[in-house]
């Protein structure tokens, strides 16, 4: 199996790429790794290893680079090419920490869709209190949504949560303001009736209290409202540690009250931290692609080298055409 | 001036409602007050004062009924002749506890639009770091919204925010899932355009990110976007004290931390606690009205009236029927 890797994308790259690779295939002797980048900013961290290649690049996307245009003038990118080598089937599946614009665009012109998904979708997997975690999507590959998307989004979601999550018959909700049927808005009172007739254990609405409560195993939503609850999660999180610190720092008394405590918080603050389960998967491309965290390390590209190895693993893009297929026929 | 209550509303009903409207006399002595209620519920908790009139009722809105049917079927509930109270020019603003649905088809059917105003806005002013607040509309009156209702809210709220809040000039955004102009859904980036021309001060789109760190003074969206932000916020809140208390209640060492920091985080808790901005307003009805949490207590339901003082004091109603006048024929 050979996964490719963009070398160049990320905060941290290319040096925690490389660690990364090097802890996979450490880890996973099936694997092959192909890194994409330019060879001279990557040298000094490579060491040999028989299967890690590396296949050098003269360009890549920038953070602040507008994606389609990008995506389609800098032809020798690192995340081009890794997209192409998918693309041709050189490798199986690809991982990038880069421009999450631009790795859609590359997910949807080159790698593409799946025959009857019309939609791709933006899917990480976030923490609950007990450990479980859930599949979110769409968190913001398209930012509108019809009902039907809505519906593949919940048969993408449950395939990928049974099949690489190893969660059976996996709880699927529609995440919506209030659990009654019949409520939302329009999008959500036609898209429950979808999602009520296709192939999944649908539970019906979810509300974005419960999320972290572990409601449901796969959440769906359209991307803008994804992204949004997933920003305000983050942010409020992000607020609340602040305002802790501040709790702490104010007196003598605090200080030895956190100290007491700070390797419980620190465990809190692990436990939240959701590259522990790979990176968003864009489902609904015809091979794993896969967005690891901006800011990833080494170990979150291992993470999320070792999800798209599972998707392969199991099949999942294939899973998910033939179920699409099945549903648009029946 | 004369403030109608809702004494059977709530979860604390009627007792808090009752102890609030006499912390509420004894603060102000500019307003009289009316109770509505059932009259041989109310006694236990009555004492005379010359200010407080109780008006009695024989029926009032459940919290599980269904809002239109209520108000139209029960018509010596509290609820209801409250609001009658109101359009009848008896009072000159009413707060409520009770059904949030029940009160906003109360507002609409009874109380009546402004001239001009589509759809009535939910409005809570919410908590932030620094302690200064923002408003946040709509967060649930209508679940879809267009642009122009968009226009509408931050009219509304800025003149709200204005007034009542008194902040000069108050920042109004638009909560988006980016900040670049033209990100967004296809009904954030037409109201972007409409919020521009509007006689407020527009600072553009905000995150929900940033929410709680004061990026805005008044913060517009549609309502169900604004129900699942406030949902999403409590969630993370609520989920977050949970997983504190059990790393507090984890050993000897944690219990210690946590008696260390015992008020400071209570200290927190509070400041989290948006009761202590009143209630939520319903913007765009001809009077104030004003949904107090329904878990309001005394002290709750004294800011809630607190609220609807300074709004009739200020004549926000009259100010955004003629801003709202002028927008029209602008």
């Amino acid at each position: 199996m050979i996964i490719a890797l963009d070398g160049m994308g990320g905060d941290n790259a290319p040096r925690e790429i490389i660690e990364g690779a090097y802890k996979s295939v450490m880890e996973f002797d099936d694997i092959h790794i192909h890194i994409y980048g330019d060879e001279a900013k990557m040298g000094p961290f490579l060491k040999e290893h028989e299967r890690i290649t590396v296949i050098h690049c003269t360009e890549k996307i920038e953070s602040e680079d507008e994606p389609v245009r990008a995506i389609r003038r800098k032809k020798d990118a690192s995340m081009v090419k890794m997209a192409q080598a998918v693309k041709e089937g050189s490798a199986h599946a690809c991982v990038s920490a880069g421009n999450t614009g631009a790795l859609m665009a590359a997910g949807l012109f080159i790698v593409g869709r799946i025959d009857g998904i019309d939609r791709p979708a933006l899917s990480p997997t976030l923490p609950t209190v007990d450990g479980q975690g859930f599949v979110f999507l769409d968190v913001g590959a398209n930012a509108d949504a019809k009902p039907l998307h809505l519906q593949q989004y919940a048969i993408m979601g449950s395939i990928y949560a049974e099949k690489v999550r190893g969660i059976s018959k996996p709880r699927v909700g529609l995440l919506n303001i209030g659990t009654e049927e019949g409520k939302g808005n329009e999008l959500t009172k036609a898209a429950y009736q979808l999602l009520a007739e296709a192939p999944i254990h649908f539970v019906g609405n979810v509300e974005s209290r419960e999320l972290l409560n572990g409601v449901a195993d796969v959440v769906v939503t359209d991307g803008f409202t994804g992204n949004m609850a997933l920003k305000t999660i983050e942010g409020t999180a992000s607020s609340f540690f602040t305002m802790l610190k501040e709790v702490y720092g104010a007196s003598l008394k605090s200080k030895l009250s956190a100290a007491l405590v700070k390797d419980d918080l620190r465990g809190l603050k692990k436990k939240m931290d959701y590259t522990e389960y790979g990176g968003a998967g864009l489902f609904g491309l015809n091979s794993p692609v896969i967005k690891a965290h901006g800011s990833s390390n080494a170990n979150a590209i291992y993470n999320a080298v070792r999800q798209a190895r599972t998707m392969v693993e199991y099949d999942v893009c294939e899973t998910i055409r033939q179920t699409v297929g099945k549903v648009d026929m029946g």
